[in-house]
């Protein structure tokens, strides 16, 4: 005779669910970050007449939700090439990384308020601030990774140094870019961001051992 | 004596992680893209007398909540066919992921506006434009996916011609559908996208070579 | 010299992935479905003194968002019972999966309605012909699963037999509330709904054929 | 001659889908109850010279939002180091996980109104009775887990009591703290929560025994 329903056990087959679950669950909330803002954006109300005006009034959100999806997807390609250098997870790899996707996570509301408000000088500094602590948290994780002993290949003091450099570069960027917009003016700052890529790429060469592959990118 | 519960490593045993990675993300930003629209819908607020007609006024949402299921459902069962032809994933191909996630997280929005506002021009060309972009980037990753060596098994020319053609169909009738719409009527523009279904048909007549799979359908 | 990071593939490993993308996609479906519930509840803006009352109206928000999840957690345990006895997939199962996910996302809808106007017919007969439909599809993935031969041990024909009974019972039960929900109270309608339970135990009793296990609950 | 596209079959090649789901399912709706609390926080609409009053106004929402991120992550990694010792899944265990996810997907509310309304005792009653509910729920499916046999290895008696007397610990202080915010103050209430930490910590030094690894923490 069978065993009832309420008797019926699955196996687990996969030692390795726990290191999946952190990657998997860190892609739904990178997911989830990225597509909920389309709800936000809201279907306008007003007499057909009036809908091409009212779609130039969402403009701003639907730019957002753009930006934000490729800002977010940035991060996560980040994290995917960081995760592939991994061979194991510790606890504080976790912990660092659950305050990384809250950073993640609240990345929507700083850029709906930049794309809504970019002549506010608080709007470009929330936006810093949130991008800055993501990136920082990524040289955090690096480090984390290579003291537990958690990468695949351990790597060269060079290329430790290099890669914690180019995910320090955006936070110095970010945090230089808050007194910028709070004495100068909020494009400058929102400018001053595009350093980001020279200063990236100068980086790679003068720094980036040759022969090893980075971290992230 | 155990380590403590802050030097626990959870190892990974998956070598296939970063492949699976790009997958089930795409499945997250489908599923969210598919379901969150329900949340958009809102109960009405009325006296319990005026139910019917509230709920009559609801019947755009309500129709284009379970139509955007149905289109970027379509879209989903593609990308699962197109992902079960592939051996790999290259970093190309899944910048082209992203931004043609990016198209389909945003379809809720067009659905909800063409299902609100059918008669208005702007609705209809942006519907046209997300799905055109969506149809065009399935077409993208077919030639990366070709050229970058992804494939499990290497197409014949005859077959790349055709399935880049398939996908090619939609967003030459979503874009032609463009003028109709500003200049004839929305209602033709939306009957043309009908045009679909019947040049897939003779193209997969015409065009496919028999006995190979296609990419996607 | 390593290729740079464009260069870079993942391969993949897991032969299954496009068995494992229905049952995960489906997950994620379930998950949003019943999770975001919760943000439709919003948090009352009143005057302090007045939150006792604000909360005591948003009462039947919050007694559905737990209903909800119940209704739809259930369904998740028979769809996670009725994988459990897949060995693959077919396009058609996929498909009805698909209809049979849209029901499933739609559920919260109706369920909000029915707490917030349990009075009115339509909303008990909105409740009763998404879960009708959710059920009723229940039995096509059986029939199909079993036509397709996409079972892991071929059922009995009398355990088909009593599997798609047990499916189409809610369906019977579903419809049959709705002209009681029209014609005489809700009230009545929402009680017959209790006789699914000793109709699905009297079926079990004489229908189920010992030994064999059910493929769904 | 090939099937049609609707004659493919997808393979299933990994028999512990199963119990992955499980983990998978409830990492979804720990993703979106931890993620979705962004969307409500909303961008103010006002005159650019009001957006730091405005933002000032929003200034418990977006608190609430990272203390809602950080309590339900530490829920999340208890889950997972759980998950981590069992072998296999029983229905009685994934009925208490339903139900234990319930209460996860429930606390943006009740972390939204007591971020909102700190002195009403309302808002911590609610707080106390959710947070309860979940470690609560904890404890029972430590103790369905041992019933069961779904642990990797089965626990001392010592260590078992010590698990469940562990997750109780967070049940006696949030039920205590009801009448507290009831009586004396919701200050007083809030500040007796901090009471878990010293009482985990004396917990673990009388009574973890010495060289086994607890089932979480």
């Amino acid at each position: 005779m069978p065993d009832p329903p309420s008797r019926r056990r699955y196996e687990r087959h996969n030692p390795g669910l726990e290191f999946d679950r952190v990657a998997f669950f860190s892609d739904a909330v990178f997911a989830i970050a990225m597509t909920l803002l389309v709800v936000g954006i809201g279907i306008p109300e007003v007499a057909e007449s009036g809908l091409d005006e009212a779609l130039e009034s969402k403009r701003p959100e639907i730019v957002s939700f753009f930006l934000s999806f490729v800002v977010i997807g940035n991060y996560w390609l980040a994290h995917h090439r960081f995760f592939a250098n991994l061979a194991r997870v510790s606890h504080p790899l976790m912990l660092v990384n659950l305050v990384y996707l809250a950073a993640i996570a609240f990345t929507p509301f700083p850029t709906a308020l930049a794309g809504r408000y970019t002549d506010r000088p608080v709007s470009i500094v929330m936006y810093a601030i949130t991008l800055g602590v993501a990136s920082g948290l990524e040289a955090v994780m690096f480090v984390i990774a290579d003291r537990d002993d958690l990468l695949v290949r351990r790597p060269s003091r060079a290329l430790m140094r290099y890669s914690v450099l180019a995910a320090v570069v955006p936070v110095v960027v970010f945090v230089g870019s808050i007194p910028l917009a709070l004495l100068i003016s909020t494009e400058v700052a929102l400018w001053s961001w595009v350093l980001i890529f020279p200063l990236e790429y100068g980086l790679a060469r003068r720094r980036k051992p040759p022969g090893e592959e980075e971290l992230t990118g």
